[in-house]
């Protein structure tokens, strides 16, 4: 018995799984893509250790697994794409895709959703944009609010993230993918797993004094990054993926962890764009590969090369194409037992 | 003798100065607009209090005074303009015009910047969009580096803020202004001059221990917002704004601090929207006024409301409106002397 499987295998296991749950084929195939993807690319928090939860919310009813995806007011730069309580990652791919098109077509491509679900890693949607040579920003509400706004005490944000892509010629193309909270629910899950105290600044009470024991963090709140610069970016995303598209935010969001059922109207954003908006695409790609390698190649004490965001995501990547994904023995056991309740062969 | 002087009065002044230097007299009202627009709104580290600067530069050669500023590469959704080196604000102001034509037109609206200058205070260009009714996004690649890239040592970035504003109906526009710093060197000067020292975690020497001594500042590194997310954020930005723009960006980067007559080459970036690509605007509207009023009027320790980022800019500019706006004593004395220089009309 192996711990690592390919990227197919993984995604031929997980589809089979939201299949045997009543998602049709080709929405399990989407969903498990991108599923796999953030496993794929050392996004775990967002990979497969998330199908169990989405299984539990299958079977409470919370999904509409025959889901019909709509766009709406479509101009040739932007469309909302109403994913009417449909598997996340599947809403999300569609407006990903839509966007991209536009921006094939008109340079940019401006495209939000709503009635969405949680659609996994933040990143995966502007790297589609980079398969078609373009850039993207990515914006989403999170599933769960954990933050009060800045000067406030009542969790009204989560951890909303931003993620871009630029594309690249030669270099490693640039992807960030960060939450606006200085810890997000699965690194403090990690930490607490790992039976270790959270750093001082992760978590604070309502009286701002700061909480190290991971198993009370919900007891607290948690901490923008920069503190109101941080908190002022979440708000921002939480405007743009979630008020423009008349989406959850604030009150309305539904916490996924906990609530099973309840729809969720989750809203994300994504706006790809042609890199070469300003310029001939060579004169792009020579100016960007050149500031790239110059970041890259600036001094350090170590004498090491400095890490730019994407190249550790780049990384993982192709040592998973190499030498297959990882699959952790808790979640395999986890992923085993989801299989047989569900009569799926399991992985092996 | 009044410390305080209206919004005319002062643009009026800072006009005769820019022209008596030999900035064409349209060019010279615009980049005063901008600048008193700064302090009007408490920005006082981009307003009045750089013309000194801005003069030392013209006289030093460092600005072309009959700038052609053009516009490149333009599409229904995009253009580039070519500030031929010509003030930053003046250059900045036409691609803020140019953003917000295109968005009213055609939904978005995405123009950079490049052989531009300092164009000061960031958040002044999204609220010329809120004044026609849209969102808008600013980036701009700061005249100067103080930072390394996140496990270097070398100073290859420097501020680079990101301003962003979303129009409301009733409730007070939502603008954020941050810089993608924790201190940006303005607000270390702030410190110096007050005599007191700085906070950990602003400046850091290459070890990594904090400096606190403002003076000592320069022998540090700035900290990003949030560790390796806040360098991430500040990369993207001078993507954005320098590299696709074909300007400044890492070694390129002119200390317009220090050097009077290197061109900068200065790049940025503006995105304006409509508000209601996703939905009628009365739709839009009364979304984010429930959602700002929901977050304002949360829970708080104090009972006192949640101060949302862009209420204190609106109120020091009300303020400024009706009161005039406040000229400090050792500002004014530089004003004096230079309108004496030039022979200008004092402030008075």
């Amino acid at each position: 018995m192996t711990d690592r499987f390919t990227f197919d295998r993984l995604v031929g296991f997980t589809a089979s799984i939201l299949e045997a749950q009543g998602v049709e084929p080709a929405h399990a195939e989407t969903c498990a893509r991108r599923m796999v993807e953030a496993d794929r690319r050392g996004r775990t928090g967002h990979g497969l250790i998330r199908l169990a939860a989405y299984s539990t919310r299958i079977r409470a009813g919370g999904y509409n697994l025959a889901p019909d995806i709509r766009t709406l007011h479509e101009t040739p730069v932007s469309a909302l794409v109403d994913g009417d309580n449909g598997l996340g990652q599947v809403v999300m791919t569609r407006a990903a895709e839509l966007a991209i098109d536009k921006a094939a077509t008109s340079g940019i491509g401006w495209v939000g959703t709503t009635n969405s679900n949680h659609a996994g890693a933040a990143g995966i949607y502007p790297a589609m944009a980079l398969d078609h040579g373009l850039g993207a920003f990515y914006f989403a509400v999170a599933n769960g609010n954990g933050m009060p706004p800045w000067g406030g005490i009542e969790r009204l944000l989560g951890t909303n993230p931003i993620a871009f892509a630029m594309p690249a010629g030669h270099e490693v193309p640039f992807e960030l993918d960060i939450a606006t909270t200085v810890a997000s629910h699965g690194t403090i899950k990690v930490t607490a797993q790992a039976g270790e105290p959270m750093p001082e600044g992760w978590v604070v009470d309502a009286d701002g004094n700061p909480i190290t024991d991971p198993n009370r963090a919900d007891e607290g709140f948690l901490m923008p990054i920069g503190g109101y610069k941080g908190a002022g970016l979440n708000i921002m995303i939480g405007l743009l993926a979630g008020v423009m598209t008349g989406s959850a935010f604030g009150r309305d969001v539904v916490t996924f962890r906990t609530d099973h059922t309840t729809p969720t109207n989750t809203g994300q954003a994504m706006i790809a764009f042609r890199p070469d908006l300003f310029s001939p695409l060579e004169d792009y790609r020579n100016r960007v590969d050149a500031k790239l390698t110059e970041l890259r190649t600036s001094r350090t004490l170590s004498g090491d090369p400095v890490r730019l965001p994407g190249e550790r995501s780049r990384s993982l990547a192709l040592a998973s194409d190499q030498q297959g994904i990882e699959v952790p023995p808790a979640l395999r056991a986890t992923l085993a037992d989801l299989a047989a309740e569900l009569g799926v062969a399991p992985l092996a």
